[in-house]
């Protein structure tokens, strides 16, 4: 089974989930910027969301550029990680609009520990071993209790783990180039 | 006439159905886990559904996969599959939303029907021939009235259905590899 | 400029609308057949714009497939009749949601013979001549003042134009396999 | 890193916010031409925003097209162009819903500010130059203040720059066929 109809699939679906975030975004009806202020927490959660669903195309990206083919086991690892993404929207703005309140945040993390899961089980059957997926998977796993401590503990996590996928990813680029 | 742009059209169509179910899944405004119960019957008609245009998806990644070229009646037997799928985020919210009540299941078996009669359609007119397809369209049928009198039948039936298609498709590709 | 990105936009864009319909198809909460009854009008606009965008993909289908080259013109000239197109599911609801009424269906019409003018004038763009392109311009044109004769002599052209271009679709490639 | 799936996925989402932009075209009630008038703010902010996405994904599509390789930076500085492009079908219903007001006009110029910067500096990762980016972003920052002094200086502002990149593009085709 050739791999091009997988990534096609994929990319489409990503690029659906990435983009039907911003429904949420509902418009306001006031005609000042005081009017924009309360979608804070909406825009900050859709800003994070959308990091992390642009990280997850990239790591898929790269995952499938070093696959030769794929088997009926690794078309449905892939389709249960995009069932997990698929939830993003919904629990972006469950997070969003209840302004970071500790159970949304944490259902936020439960999403991404899933998320990381299934990343880390295609990883494994498509490439054979995942250490960093591992390790996210931990990191989210510790945000969701610690988000009833403070929420903002669990936030930091998301951040944190968000930005250790993204910069290494922009710095091996500048090494390779030189 | 090629069959890549076909193949292109259709993932997309399917990406997009997967993918917008899940704004049916209304964004609770509770903050606590028990504002997230009242998803339940929404989650899991979400659930079953995802995996139903999953096996479609891959039943038609292998069926143009098998076939050279697509003419005119194989593209209308295509859009005629995708329409009834594209009716599938409704009849699922419709489902969920009315908690699995008998109507709801009956009118989801019907689109399920469709979906499966249009399919053998499809198989027939692509490949010759869908001994598979035939059996689901009876078993969806058989659900339709079965929701009468237990809507628990219905669902049953639903979930027998999508196994007899999950299950050989990851075995099928472990004896592949052996 | 190669022709492969454009028609992967334009098949985006038309699954994203063919698609995007049925997010007006309300789910009703009643829980009996009943319930289902009242959705009837949007249900039928919604079966006749299917096989409207359906009829249009598979014409850009043939028309980019004789196609060699596309330069600026043709893209926008491409863009004019994606954006007419975008226009079909509010157009469709409009005429559904009201159920047939003179209005609505005038308004549907005119999205109609846009459409047409805009895929003539793209097919003259691209392929030099589309005659049976400009009898649906006159066809569609005649049905917006029919409709406050009788709005239903409006829908009968709207079904008979997409007969016309249907119908021969099919039977075309029946006549090519002997 | 080849560039296909970039270009894949860059169009996928262009396609998608494109399209959605017409979930905002809330269909009236009313059966008579008076219930449509009052959607023009909204119809003509759509028409704007959809040329405008249409000049996006023509420029993305000729600097894909003289590009070689991408790598993680340029795609991401590509994923931060689709960011502000993301939020354009809020920032359309905003400015459409308010009547063209002087905030809602001048928020939308924000937004093309901030994807005219992203955009030259993505075309400064890809290409090394970008002129004509350089001049939209300083005319459209330009925009948001006039919007205050009156709200159609930056609406003409908008049309214009459009038109700036319009015509051009097709200006540059008839001259090559020549």
């Amino acid at each position: 089974m050739g791999k091009g109809r997988v990534e096609a699939f994929t990319d489409g679906v990503v690029a659906i989930i990435i983009t039907i975030m911003v429904l949420w975004l509902k418009v306001p009806h006031g005609e000042d910027f005081s009017a924009l202020l309360p979608l804070w927490p909406i825009f900050f959660s859709y800003v994070l969301s959308f990091i992390n669903v642009g990280i997850y195309w990239n790591n898929l990206h790269n995952m499938f550029h070093t696959v030769q083919r794929v088997d009926g086991r690794v078309l449905w690892a892939n389709l249960n990680l995009l069932f997990w993404l698929s939830l993003m929207p919904a629990t972006t703005a469950f997070m969003g609009e209840n302004h970071f309140a500790p159970v949304p945040v944490a259902v936020y993390g439960i999403d991404l520990v899933l998320c990381a899961v299934a990343y880390t089980f295609l990883a494994t059957k498509a490439l054979g071993n995942d250490r960093k997926g591992k390790i996210s998977v931990a990191l989210y796993a510790a945000a969701v209790p610690l988000a009833f401590v403070n929420q903002w503990i669990g936030v930091a996590i998301f951040v944190l783990v968000a930005a250790v996928w993204f910069v290494p990813d922009t710095r091996f680029s500048r090494v390779l180039e030189k």
